[in-house]
């Protein structure tokens, strides 16, 4: 059974009436409904920012498999703390799926070292095809070779992240931008996949296409340890004689 | 004209007597020397532990092309600024190349987000066999398949860096260690390499082979544009209407 | 249930007394005896040289889930067709695990298209220490960071492959040497896994840690649907009007 | 000295007046044309269909620093020991460009060992954006992040390709596909970069940012020595007792 914690931000839904009418129970708690569906997944519990020195405590981070993180304009208001134990944790193996604007949350730019908060973008609601070139990967499993999301916000090149070790779908967006929109990476024992998808002005999280991958993703990103440590011996004994 | 900056943290060799006999002026002097005598180099400036904060100023770093790296025991004496400032740095072009204990230092776990700091080790003075993987690759220009140091410190693998873009050298050690000891990334649009070899206490920077390595990589992390800033558009404007 | 076909060229362990001590039954009984007892395996088939053009048909193939190699002196006599359709399935998902002096078969050689079959060697019988650089990787679930075989063939780098998507083990020989021991690479739909060692004089495949990891990989390589084709489309229709 | 090899398939510019219209002299004029300007250039030949038996011998390859690539409908009429002898001079260290059709190609399939000939295209005319993903790369030089072909042959993913060892261009096409259009490998001692633009029913090869990468990606892909041999050993000796 994998447990997984959910971080949203919780802003724009409580002031924002656009953002409301699309996620009254917030974005974290819509991605909580159809993840609950899945008899693979153990506990599901959310974080806020407004109790995320709490909820991303270390020993709630320690019995989490894999991490989901949704945020957007407060994260400088994110502790930096937890945002450091949340990088030790995917160090230590947690899996790390990160969504749509969280691309420039703390932990995600510690844990890739590069300018992930630089891209092109748009809020135009253009439309938005999605194009899996991974075919035969766990987070693609039951997907076609093409989707398309009706409106979402337009993200474009040059993504300032180093090279994925996986590339899974690029993305096409009306207005003549492309995107690597969905990436993995090793970082220490843990896995990351990055999701381009799901502003909050738009009923993403409620289209089927994203729901499987975010739940894939998931599976994917799970460790075999829930936290793994890697020994790297301290006695300066010889691997000849050690072993 | 490469310009090229060399930061040693220059303690070693003034409070060991053992080192300060390998390396009476410094290492980076030793390195600096070597490097003198190429012409494709222009001005090559040092900084230590003691002067960084003013040798490693804004200015002088947007004046540099390449910076070298060595450091041991005082990474955390470097001011978080200063490694900032080279951090920053690297992201917009600059070349970083990273030697031996310099994988703990600040700016380069911050690129790359791992515990580059984490590795086995042992100070034995055992032999060291260099396995050449990448026999076209500028940074071995004029190198064979392999070559001998007589005595370095070891250094084994499970070595906590990110998947490198490229492997270069792959090392043997007397003792039974293996190690990646030649990589390089891409952060931003700067190029790095680290290179393993060089303790305090064996000449090793006086061997040809590494001499011809470390101007050999520094040729090749020399970024096409000293400053290189990528253009991501503030406008809001649809790239089909834009361009 | 994984289905599993082992091609083992079986002529060493008719023709030489040595090898038939070490494999009286030939080294695909050897490695199907271990693999009987995992109950994620279904069916377990073997072909050898003699009768590979029947065994490994196209029915076969097309039955097969992941298909382990073990080839050695005989690789020019693999009949070409019963290669091709080999890496025809391996593009269409089938998994492939490589062995030993397998790295010089007809079908890697093809796949990875470069000089497979070229390293370093030496017949002496040396210790070897295997290093784990994937510990949450699930070909090494269940191993610890190193491991070491008695006895083996030497293998030596610079080995002629293209660079692996995943290098999970690194290899260090007595004499000297090392070796990029355990590669994955993905191609097409199929994902190969090659591992260096186990050479036909010696118990390499009645070691537990060998097991494990050829079991491991058999897993990891098993696609998510057996045959995997992509849909490219045939019609010409703009993706914006078709979907 | 870069020495350049051109081949183009030369039939559509002799048998279709539309082609004829755009290349009269064919495109590897046209391509040869722009290159004659540029003074890092040695010696540039030209192969065809017609003549490649003879113009793409051992000796005329050995003489090559980097071949360039452009074929379409022809490539099964190409002979296989010629194809044969690229694909082993590029495995030695020649660079090898492969524009747009000249995916499908033998030298190109075999080095690359995947189903590259495979992926969505349709002749409509569509106009093109291609955008600059790798700003410090040689390959992209004096390339702006974005530029427009007016109209060209539309091309679109699922493209059956390894994973390239670098991602330097993504293209958008107006009718909902999208592309890595530009892409390096390294396979042997040689380096590849395949460029997706230049059907030839529209003059792309006269356009300055086509020009351009396709002059830089000839800088790139020469080697540092025409013919790069790896020393591997034959005599069985331990590298310990040998070096």
């Amino acid at each position: 059974m994998i447990n997984i914690m959910i971080y949203n931000e919780f802003v724009h839904e409580t002031e924002d009436d656009k953002v409301k009418a699309v996620y009254p129970d917030g974005i974290h708690n819509a991605i909580k409904s159809f993840l609950s569906k899945d008899e693979a997944f153990g506990t599901i519990s959310c974080a806020t920012l407004q109790d995320h020195r709490e909820t991303l405590s270390k020993e709630a981070l320690d019995n989490t498999d894999v991490l989901v993180w949704w945020g957007h304009m407060m994260h400088h208001k994110v502790d930096d703390e937890a945002a450091a134990r949340v990088t030790r944790r995917v160090l230590d193996g947690m899996g790390f799926v990160v969504l749509h604007s969280g691309h420039a949350c703390k932990p995600f730019k510690a844990l890739l070292g590069t300018d992930t908060d630089k891209l092109r973008w748009r809020e135009a609601g253009e439309k938005v095809r999605v194009w899996n070139i991974a075919k035969n990967h766990p987070i693609t499993r039951g997907l076609s070779e093409t989707f398309t999301i009706p409106r979402d916000e337009t993200y474009g090149e040059p993504f300032g992240i180093p090279a994925p070790d996986e590339l899974i779908f690029l993305s096409w967006f009306q207005g003549g931008e492309v995107f690597r929109s969905g990436c993995t990476w090793n970082r220490g024992e843990g896995k990351i996949f990055y999701f381009q998808s799901g502003h909050e002005t738009y009923p993403v999280y409620y289209q089927s296409e994203i729901q499987l991958i975010i739940s894939n993703a998931i599976k994917w990103a799970c460790p075999l340890e829930r936290i793994c440590i890697i020994d790297r011996g301290v006695d300066n004994v010889p691997a000849l004689e050690k072993y």
